[in-house]
């Protein structure tokens, strides 16, 4: 529970620390603000991933959690409900202090809420693409034994989501709820944050739905792989 | 076959959203906007490779699963021609789909014909050295016992051709078909699609006398390797 | 010791070298030459860790080396004191030399004291975030085993870290003081190295706290894998 | 040699037809036109290593191939003279015809001599430092068993080293040669061609002393791993 929210948090520090740092020196292109912040992201996430597999498995996401436990549930071998509840809590306590982080770090107030309105139907089209393409992702590895792959593969995905889908992929509610907190380049209002999230749990469903057509073995592979104990000795021993 | 029409699909997202997003966001400088686009596209293609080898290796391009299908003809041990038809029928209908997903996904209407002309012998020359390099390297790989380097490679490979080329290295029928229906910055006009099949064929020709120069077992290896069956334990199981 | 000189020299060259190009190719946007800067010393360092790593272990810093010292001092398999002495004296020679070498390369003085003045709160804190992400980042590859995995993890956290801390994560106080002898993009000014110092040490107490928390048994693996002689055969061996 | 020839004459294709892009697409920066440059240079030439390395160890650069072949000399086991001599020709060769195909490519003439003069003590002093590098990383490799880490190790170095070195790092003669041949953004006048050659040359040779200093077992591994008939079991079935 500490490496996941620390993870997050870290990860939400990456995210907004490196927009503010990008917005800031690169003024007048938006474009070239956003490669800087995917150049960035990109490597950070993969790094995290590194760092803290091994511990946690790291998810630093509800999303793959909530998948990670649905998955696993009949076998019993993913987490436990109430291991779940604290996966996700401590991922979204991690995400606020992640941008409280960012923040103070960039000579700012601790919390600003941000006042970007993100909310169009074809940005939640994007948040649906995201996010099933992550979780389908992260479980084809588990599902096909090369969760050693997931630091790179998740790192280099998400870095070309932020290109490729209208929403800039935050694919990650607890993300989300942190990107709330500052109201800079990566921020998020308040106020749009529930439709992101509900279209990142549509996402995760079709993700689900794209595994089993996929990986049909996926259920118990998934479940396997993505426990904390197990990571250790595989996605996180060869990450 | 899913995989490849899901695959190819998710290709020509990438390609096109990353496209639309970078001239939407730099307008001031399309080397900029190529950048961003390749940068997208090479960490995607990476991924996708990654996610759907191990279901049917991941050809996502008629070309490729062509030269497979030939290269493993007399050894039986590459594509059937049925085998062939289907990937090839799949590799379009997603190519257009995921045109259309992008188009959508940046709030444009589903069909719109890309007006780029992009006609010219200078381009294709260099389509013809693009898709040589792509038959090269793919089949070099299986060829020499490397299929597990096949997302890493082909994703930096075509992230270099885009610079490389004067063609922006399309490379791929089903991706070019594709990318006609989005008059957005990856799009070509639908006149200029044939011109450019024709070189991918007659670069794909170049590329099979290359590797039969360079890897004179390639025909029999190749066939081994690119079938979706035997990927599963190769270039899957590795990527 | 000669190792960790010309380490810590060619990443300081690589530093500075590569922040006077970008300042004076791209004299229009300074998130372009960061961008610039972060693409170079990222690869650069990495490049530079599989290169001596089998040699010296790579560390280039006197943060690591001291952290290294301080994990293994009760096992007797960390650097011995008089070999921390002799690392960090090559660190911080070769990392003025490194300066000294790019200045030359762009036709400069051989010194150029640096103006740039860096302190404010804010910056700090960006320094203790990033010493204490490097110091676990390096030591939980190596309390798991993955040492190997050392050189690429390395480059991509610098690479993230030039943009998401405010202080473009200096980070390491060999390259803090050799960044004072070159009034450039990359510079220090001397007046300002102090403080950057004393907080990287803080920031290296906050990592040795962190993997405490999440790795204890670090401190008995890291003594074992971040001597030189041991490198030689894991984070060497296929770094 | 037709590997070595194919490969030197693509990696100047890269080069050269990267850098008429940059130019073309980004002419308002100098600054972005070499990271576009070298963003494709790392890739493809990472790329190329592992496409032609198990058929002639691709070195595609004279220095590595005469640095081969002084290493091996006593043990027999590097480049015999005669293939020496063979490789060198063909590499320039391939360099020459890979400028040619880049002006072709980009609807040129055939040959374009270059007209940008490179010819400075500190450009120099730049030629020495990438070349020395270049050298010491390779042969490090070779003789501490790692050579399957050549293609993206020499890729990332020369990506890194294009911003890092005042001469934007050409370190290598038959590269140097052929970007004779194209009067566009990678050129190099022909009048300096000498003198880039001549400190190329005395790179390589403080190279070879800082090898001897930091692995002086050099001699016997390098020997082993550069004959191309290993490097299809070492470096080329690894890469």
């Amino acid at each position: 529970m500490v490496a996941e929210g620390l993870g997050t948090g870290l990860l939400v520090a990456v995210v907004v620390g490196s927009g503010i740092a990008a917005a800031r020196l690169s003024p007048g292109d938006v474009g070239l603000q956003l490669l800087e912040n995917a150049f960035a992201t990109g490597l950070g996430l993969a790094v995290l991933i590194v760092m803290l597999g091994p511990v946690s498995g790291a998810h630093f996401n509800p999303v793959v959690s909530a998948v990670d436990w649905w998955l696993g549930r009949r076998t019993g071998d993913g987490l436990a409900p109430q291991e779940l509840v604290a996966y996700v809590a401590a991922q979204i306590v991690g995400g606020v202090a992640g941008a409280v982080l960012a923040n103070l770090m960039y000579g700012g107030r601790a919390v600003s809420w941000s006042t970007t309105d993100r909310s169009a139907g074809h940005l939640y089209l994007g948040e649906v693409v995201a996010t099933a393409g992550l979780v389908l992702l992260i479980f084809a590895l588990a599902a096909s034994g090369r969760a050693r792959l997931a630091p790179v593969s998740v790192g280099a995905y998400i870095g070309s989501a932020y290109w490729f889908t209208s929403s800039t992929s935050f694919a990650n509610p607890a993300v989300t709820v942190g990107r709330a907190f500052s109201d800079t380049f990566a921020g998020i209002a308040p106020h749009s944050v529930p439709g992101f999230v509900a279209f990142q749990i549509i996402g995760a469903i079709v993700g689900i739905g794209l595994l089993a057509l996929l990986y049909p073995g996926a259920g118990r592979a998934a479940g396997n792989v993505t426990t904390p104990h197990t990571e250790t000795t595989t996605a996180g021993a060869s990450s």
